[in-house]
């Protein structure tokens, strides 16, 4: 195999994005809460040579639990179990910066590094929903600028502790009775504006030296992080224009920080809905926008605007003058709301592309139509690989790896087969080394803590 | 099998409660690190038709890594890693209140009793020491009272949350297109001295109903929260006669909170240093002080008794007018430095008295020996089980799984196999039904959440 190689994730949000992918065929309805169902879906990714799947968060119920499957099952938990049915896949979960502690993550994760031979990714976000917030203490959502001034911290002190044991620190010698060398496992001696960190980690340094940093936002914030700490960066670009553009923009960003070679990696997210024809693929989509209940469109949209529901008349346009609430967990309904403006769509065809998609550009289409187009925005450079979103699960991840994973290897342009063991190898990533490591370093030692 | 039945858990601490564990025959000495050691246990203990493992954590290096290993991979992630290669054998991990939020421990452990098919124990601990506090923000521990009540609160927090979903609230009607039925998924609206969590929680109701909840503070607090939280209490009594009036005591005080029925059970320490004959677990107690190097010992020594080393003299008694520093996590150290003055004790003595224990009483002798011992504290109501921690892993378990345990089935007092699925099978606890499944209830049922 040879030339610029595609990258593959897929996103097991829970039964698929569709709000009725629980009631599609093929699915146990219990699926959401059931972590054999997380282990299947990784198994299959895993035959298709995929490079990771992914989980997102959410520490919050933030949506209508009586009609459709929220995030539940908690990430990092359910990575461990998948990690232990697997041995290649990459594994990235999702954990919130925002109530959650530096010290905390970094052992979870440095920990799931271990677990699984080096094959973790750590999706850094901020949480911005309200009903969080009321789960930790706070009365509604923290301000989008502390949010991120506390998540590239959060980040920095993070990626310290990672690299406060040096790779060689352990030693284990039996005979001279040495288990690791202390010089090399340092404090760091973190003091800032948000947190207070000693060190050193307790955990040593894992097979990949970093978990895999991956990051998601889209608002300046969020490309400012992704350009200082992601190594890769799911994007959201609806059109090849914009994402052309957002590739360009990220590069930019990034080599600000110093940072050349292709990092951070640009994966696009891409829900999928795939049909043998056009018209399958299409009957597909329209069985499920049927299966939602109408009841819970109407609430999400009139929550959503921030509107009481009675104003929305299915088959009129949306009332004028409707504003959506300045809030930066909007970005996807904002977009939606303009498009509806500009095509005239009635309340009625709103609601169908708000739950037709995740806040990812959607294809409806055969497999080669979908291949054609992945392979279209890859060769422009709009993206360097696809976050994967199937409308329903495992069904809709099955069809791809058995449709489309094949056109695109036969296009030379994804893996046959695994090249490498961790992450890092199948991403292409270099392994960082540890800050520590470089000499000569000034980095306090650990000498001697007593009880 | 009939009677009253004795519990038994292993301590998998790391590779044995002895200093020089890691050096010894049978033992890799990397293990600490390697969640492979962790499993193997786990499958011994497993053959031995324990109740439970148990992980002990810190979230620090707080001992002297140079000569001995500390505890280091995440806990919860280690016990998912178990979970998975196990089938019957009850989980219990260790997770401070001090340095967490109740709504990410209440998730954590409900996801793993999920995965584990209901097999899953907290041990809910406060943290004292100052390296951990230095990892979280702070300068020094947390004032004792002030962490025990943020305990308690914890603990009514996490088991509030456990119960928000009752146990029929998933419906997973696929033709009328009813997910969940958000009237039996409560809000738990709970505002503290300490914390504020809104609810409800975003993971179903787990198979145990709760988690078991399990404690181990020795201190006057720890037995107040034992006593009201607590169903399984690991115990640290050094004699017959302490644990007697321990077990009393524990039985007087959930009393008051209105627990009866043995509940919380008493689970004793037990550390074992076995031999085929007294002579051979002798010279393997000597073995292993043999092999904690001096400088460990004596640095140890001085560090909990907050003077130089140079004060230390090996073949003397300690130095007149020395106190120990009060703190409430040192209970073990003052123990053994009262038993070392009653009893004359050289530096040296002491040392060895120190580095024998976890804190824990210690038998050394032979499978019958130690076989005898539990029998009689079991019968006379002084322990309803024990909590083991062997001197060496995986070795010191397997010569107990293999020569102990016969006796103790012969004498039918430790079953030949699970009969049933879950930790509370095991442990013989009641399913905890959840505090809103009680008609009539008054609590807020999630009306309609949005975004």
């Amino acid at each position: 195999m040879s030339g610029r190689q595609l990258h593959l994730n897929v996103n097991i949000l829970h039964a698929g994005f569709s709000p009725a992918a629980w009631r599609m065929d093929g699915v146990d309805p219990h699926a959401a809460f059931d972590v054999n169902h997380y282990v299947q879906v990784a198994r299959i990714a895993e035959r298709g040579t995929f490079d990771a799947i992914f989980l997102a968060d959410q520490a919050a119920i933030a949506d209508r639990i009586d009609y459709r499957p929220i995030t539940s099952l908690e990430p990092t938990i359910v990575l461990a179990t998948i990690a232990a049915a697997t041995e290649r896949i990459g594994l990235i979960a999702t954990a919130s910066t925002s109530f959650n502690e530096p010290y905390n993550i970094a052992r979870r994760f440095a920990t799931l590094d271990h677990v699984s031979g080096g094959r973790i990714g750590w999706n850094i976000v901020t949480t911005a929903d309200p009903a969080s917030a009321r789960n930790f203490g706070l009365t509604g959502a923290i301000d989008h600028g502390r949010r991120y001034e506390r998540a590239a911290e959060f980040a920095e002190i993070v990626k310290a502790l990672w690299d406060s044991w040096e790779d060689d620190a352990f030693i284990g010698d039996v005979a001279g009775g040495r288990f690791v060398d202390a010089a090399k496992v340092h404090a760091i001696e973190h003091k800032g504006a948000h947190f207070s960190v000693h060190g050193p980690h307790n955990v040593p340094r894992s097979p990949q030296g970093h978990p895999v940093v991956v990051q998601a936002g889209g608002s300046d914030d969020g490309k400012e992080l992704a350009a200082r700490h992601a190594e890769a960066v799911f994007s959201a670009s609806q059109s090849l224009e914009e994402a052309l553009s957002y590739a360009q923009e990220l590069k930019t960003r990034a080599q600000i920080y110093g940072r050349t070679g292709g990092v951070p990696l640009n994966l696009a997210g891409l829900a999928t809905i795939i049909g043998s024809t056009e018209a399958e693929a299409e009957r597909r989509q329209e069985e499920l926008w049927d299966r939602i209940p109408l009841d819970y469109s109407l609430t999400r949209l009139s929550g959503v605007l921030g509107i009481d529901r009675e104003r929305l008349k299915l088959d009129e346009k949306l009332p004028e003058g409707i504003q959506l609430p300045s809030n930066g967990g909007h970005t996807f309904f904002k977009a939606t709301l303009t498009l509806a403006r500009s095509n005239g769509f009635t309340v009625r065809q709103l609601i169908r592309a708000l739950n037709g998609s995740t806040g990812h550009r959607t294809i409806v289409g055969t497999p080669e139509h979908i291949a054609d187009d992945i392979e279209r925005w890859f060769l422009a450079g709009a993206a360097d690989g696809f976050n994967l979103i199937p409308d329903v699960l495992p069904t809709g991840l099955e069809v791809f790896v058995d449709t489309v994973v094949p056109i695109l290897r036969r296009r030379g342009l994804f893996r046959t087969d695994y090249e490498g063991r961790t992450l890092r190898d199948h991403l292409g990533l270099a392994r960082p080394e540890s800050r520590f490591a470089q000499p000569p370093h000034k980095a306090p030692a650990l000498l001697g803590a007593t009880h």
